[in-house]
């Protein structure tokens, strides 16, 4: 870390709990190599706490902005005073840059992460049909990168159907050109599959999809940082996939997260 | 600086304007020399916004204090939960602690910083009759620090002298062993001589006291850090005074600041 002074930009992480929190470490690691005069501290805020905390972010000039994650994601969105198409379609938040004016713009990065972290590591989407295990919140975010990178179909599974139901037409309105459909549990037939759920950070989770219908040919990707590997991938792995882990979707959006509140201004301009 | 994680306890100073501030950096480097795991950072806050940023400090749970300084150590005072009593008698705070359950603790550390600066130079001001130039906040701080410190005369000279004579009254009814007087810019027969006024900071400025009268069984001293040496200063080293800086007013400050924050808890329990 570098030395902070009157001129240090300042980011925070809005969690509660906060101590597992790694996006701080990332973004300050990403922010020094940059050589870029900002710092991101942890802010643990109560859900009662939030409403009072975003107003007093309104008027700490030298505040960039704050990521945002559980349990704030969805409240934070009524807190911001404009969001992007993003955060809006996918109805919560991940980031938030505080404007010169103070004004708090929302936006939610975690689909394109993904995206970006799959690109990363050399899997196109485009022109794939893809499955995707969940349509919560980071469901609908990869939906709809996935969608917007250019996926040929998206096959949507859910515990409950209606909200795979509701995610895919979202998708088949706003992407015409993608297939959108309903899953349920066999991923057979797309060439990359995605798990957006929580099921595999316990041991005893069942698995998202049944991946005795997995085959060499297919790219299986996770949301899950911890474990590394899942059993899902593990799984996929016998099977002879490709398999990509949790951790590239927070690697990439560590900067998107940084450009977004402004981090990489005067790199940039 | 340490990695900064989710378990590092956040400090903060609000100032505006910031830039100039050295506080962050003594802090941190101080924290840091201790191994204690928390960091300073800026923020900036015009006056109108201090209200709203005081009540969403409230709810930062990481968040172990703020320093306060111009133009908030007057406003910040009605905005705390509670104040010490050096606060109250002061009317300003330039610390505040967030306690466990988010209420906000002022204190104000100009004098006893002072007075520990003092200590550290080897300079006692027990038993000595002090002169004291300047009545306002930092004066009023540093009058009731030396009182408590024991100087057996304070004698205080201000431009307005209501503030001086209200000034010395509050210090005659507090420590009635303490002969407080009106000076009018005559500090002989005082072996400790204090500028309290920025008087100095600008080349031009006059002299906050009458310089000629100075003799070298006296130390002067200055809350100025910029010039490290004002006229004041260099006038009193040419005939023969002892002379005491600005600067380890902030020194000693910064040690008391993080200690009021509850950042040296790991140690001291």
């Amino acid at each position: 870390m570098h030395t902070i002074t009157g001129k240090t930009r300042v980011f925070g992480i809005l969690a509660d709990p906060i101590h597992h929190v790694k996006t701080p470490q990332r973004i300050n690691e990403w922010l020094h190599a940059r050589r870029i005069d900002a710092v991101m501290v942890p802010l643990q805020v109560a859900p009662p706490g939030l409403p009072a905390v975003a107003q007093g972010l309104r008027s700490i000039d030298t505040l960039g902005g704050v990521v945002v994650t559980v349990p704030h994601k969805i409240p934070m969105l009524a807190l911001c005073d404009r969001l992007t198409p993003q955060a809006r379609r996918i109805g919560a938040v991940n980031v938030v840059r505080r404007e010169a004016d103070g004004r708090l713009t929302g936006t939610m990065l975690d689909g394109e992460g993904f995206v970006a972290g799959l690109r990363r590591a050399g899997i196109e989407p485009q022109g794939r049909r893809a499955y995707l295990a969940g349509a919560g919140g980071a469901g609908r975010a990869i939906a709809f990168a996935l969608a917007q990178a250019g996926v040929s179909a998206l096959c949507i599974a859910n515990r409950s159907p209606g909200k795979a139901q509701a995610l895919a037409e979202c998708i088949g309105r706003e992407f015409p050109r993608v297939h959108a459909s309903i899953g349920y549990g066999d991923p057979s037939g797309c060439e990359l599959v995605v798990n957006s759920t929580s099921l595999g950070m316990r041991e005893d989770d069942p698995l998202p999809l049944d991946a005795t219908r997995l085959s060499a040919a297919q790219t299986v990707a996770e949301v899950i940082m911890e474990p590394a590997e899942t059993a899902l991938l593990r799984l996929a792995r016998e099977r002879g996939c490709r398999v990509h882990p949790g951790a590239p979707m927070l690697a990439a959006q560590v900067e998107l997260m940084a450009r977004f509140m402004g981090a990489a201004v005067r790199e940039d301009v």
